[in-house]
């Protein structure tokens, strides 16, 4: 999907190497694997990328750059809460800088703004990308929004339960069904996948809905925008991302997103995950403060569950909110899909 | 209530002084107004303040800085959408720049990024102040926030219906009753006025719930905290701004804000305000998301009616509600100092 298919990327996770922490190697390990020569862990050498972070095949885990050569970029693979880089990855970025590659970032602290790196850069010739770093200054205007383009947002329980990679997923599966259809990236991992899009938890708050109507009118040469939600608006840190996504992009449909398992809210083990039912009307009534809006499927992250224990699960919720239920790996997005196609279907007939 | 008494503002509002648009100069004359020397409008001179803007008292309206030869400030006194200061005011601004004046600014375009009025300023020895530039980047962590601390937070129908000045009549009117009350700013206007906060409409959207968390934190050596809201949980530009501050300082209790007769949303003629009952219910729910809280008392702002249309519009609205209702310039805030005061005795008795 990216629009440089010759990046040559190391993805740097070293000693963050787990799904949660490093969920930007993992999503463009899956999405582009053919960009990524290898992923730099120094505590998981001879590992797969496949073995380290469960996806992105038999690409190697190595333990310095000398060990990828012609390498062009090198990609900071992970997104903490706050969005600082690691103390002992910066001898590795000077490294990587002082070899002529370039550094992409997707964190909130950028590259360009530190002294030592930005200098660095200017000495080897070379270019520090912060995926983040944006100068949104609109406000939303509400001129211009076809109503003909359907619009799909993935909303969630939490932050990290697969809303991208559902949005994707759909998107993929409504092309392969010959529908005029696009992932709208909102993350600095979906931009790095999509080529396009606004890392709108980096745009200062009164422009948020301005920035993400903008990208909602810049896709409606297409019939089916999938847009990438962010947080949830139960999330005591990001709710204000979330709202401004919802109300920037006006979505027809909603598909609510989560993982099964999780008892706590990402990165505060204190705070305890609300319910999917009172999330569920939430969404609905935030949206209807806009336009009716409706929750149409939901999507269960189900890594955490054997295959059986997420039948069950599936069974459960599908009996609870009588709603498409699916995990998009593991059932595929199908069912989802048709719950799109169908709203489609409905709002044409209006 | 300001940290510097001995600003000797001049106010720039020329050719917008209206009460909505020059909001920060109407609420600055109110709370400031030994502080002010002159307004500047050419289209105006003759009148006074209160004549122009309907506060400030005898406070002259000139043309020209030769009429204020003792100013110290020029303050930008408008609030437009977007933020950019119009084009004919640039002269008016370099002429107070070359005479040495600092000059204040709560626009979103920042002085200091303007490279004409920064070179002028380096050449004057003169401050360019920008108060909504900021540099937030902690997220919210919910520690240390304490419960016996009430939280009082203004939020409305809409943007600029007065909820700034409700928080600050309801803490000047706590205090007058011997409660360690604080007036917490988290808009431009409020902190010209209190002498700090955090303008968080300008923050990154992901800091903005731990930017008003800082500010609780940093006021509770009070007992109570009577918080700025901003915009409207349904105003299709910043409802994040709304929410990131509605989770970030986690009320107590609300006071739902309005102006009676309004029909759409300020700047957005075309879209229709939600009732006052949706949005009740929608702040209610989106609080009781993280913490138990209730709407205790409705803010009227009456200025578009006569006194008698406005005692029939409050007896409407408390029987609708079963609520104290008041316009606190008009009636006074007594009533809902009281319900704060009712909300914090039954929080101390549970």
């Amino acid at each position: 999907m990216s629009s440089d298919s010759n990046r040559r990327m190391v993805i740097l996770t070293d000693g963050h190497s787990n799904p949660l922490t490093a969920k930007t190697a993992c999503s463009v390990l899956r999405y582009c694997q053919n960009e990524v020569i290898a992923v730099l862990d120094t505590g998981a050498v001879g590992q797969t990328a496949e073995q380290l972070l469960g996806t992105g095949g038999t690409t190697p885990v190595i333990a310095d750059l000398d060990s990828a050569p012609d390498a062009k970029t090198l990609l900071i693979g992970i997104a903490p809460p706050g969005g600082k880089i690691p103390a002992h990855w910066r001898p590795i970025i000077l490294n990587a800088i002082a070899r002529g590659m370039k550094i992409v970032s997707g964190l909130h602290e950028f590259l360009a703004d530190d002294p030592e790196f930005s200098a660095a850069a200017v000495t080897a010739g070379t270019e520090l990308v912060d995926v983040r770093n944006n100068d949104e200054h609109d406000v939303a205007n509400r001129v211009g929004v076809r109503s003909d383009c359907l619009r799909i947002l993935t909303v969630g329980q939490d932050c990290c339960v697969g809303k991208m990679v559902v949005s994707i997923e759909l998107t993929r599966d409504l092309i392969a069904r010959q529908h005029q259809a696009k992932f709208v990236a909102t993350g600095q991992t979906g931009i790095l996948i999509s080529g396009d899009g606004c890392p709108i938890d980096c745009v200062v708050s009164d422009f948020i809905s301005g920035a993400v109507e903008k990208q909602v009118l810049a896709g409606q040469d297409h019939d089916i925008l999938c847009i990438e939600g962010q947080g949830s608006l139960a999330h005591p840190r990001y709710s204000a991302v979330t709202l401004g996504l919802l109300h920037g992009s006006i979505p027809h449909g909603m598909v609510l997103c989560y993982e099964a398992g999780r008892k706590s809210i990402h990165g505060m083990p204190e705070i305890g995950l609300t319910s999917l039912d009172v999330l569920k009307s939430a969404y609905e009534s935030a949206a209807n403060l806009m336009m009716p809006s409706q929750v149409i499927g939901i999507a269960m992250n189900s890594r955490l569950l054997s295959a059986e224990k997420a039948e069950d699960e599936r069974h459960r919720v599908r009996e609870e909110f009588k709603l498409p239920v699916c995990d998009v790996f593991r059932h595929g997005p199908g069912e989802l899909t048709e719950a799109v196609l169908t709203l489609k279907q409905q709002i044409q007939s209006r």
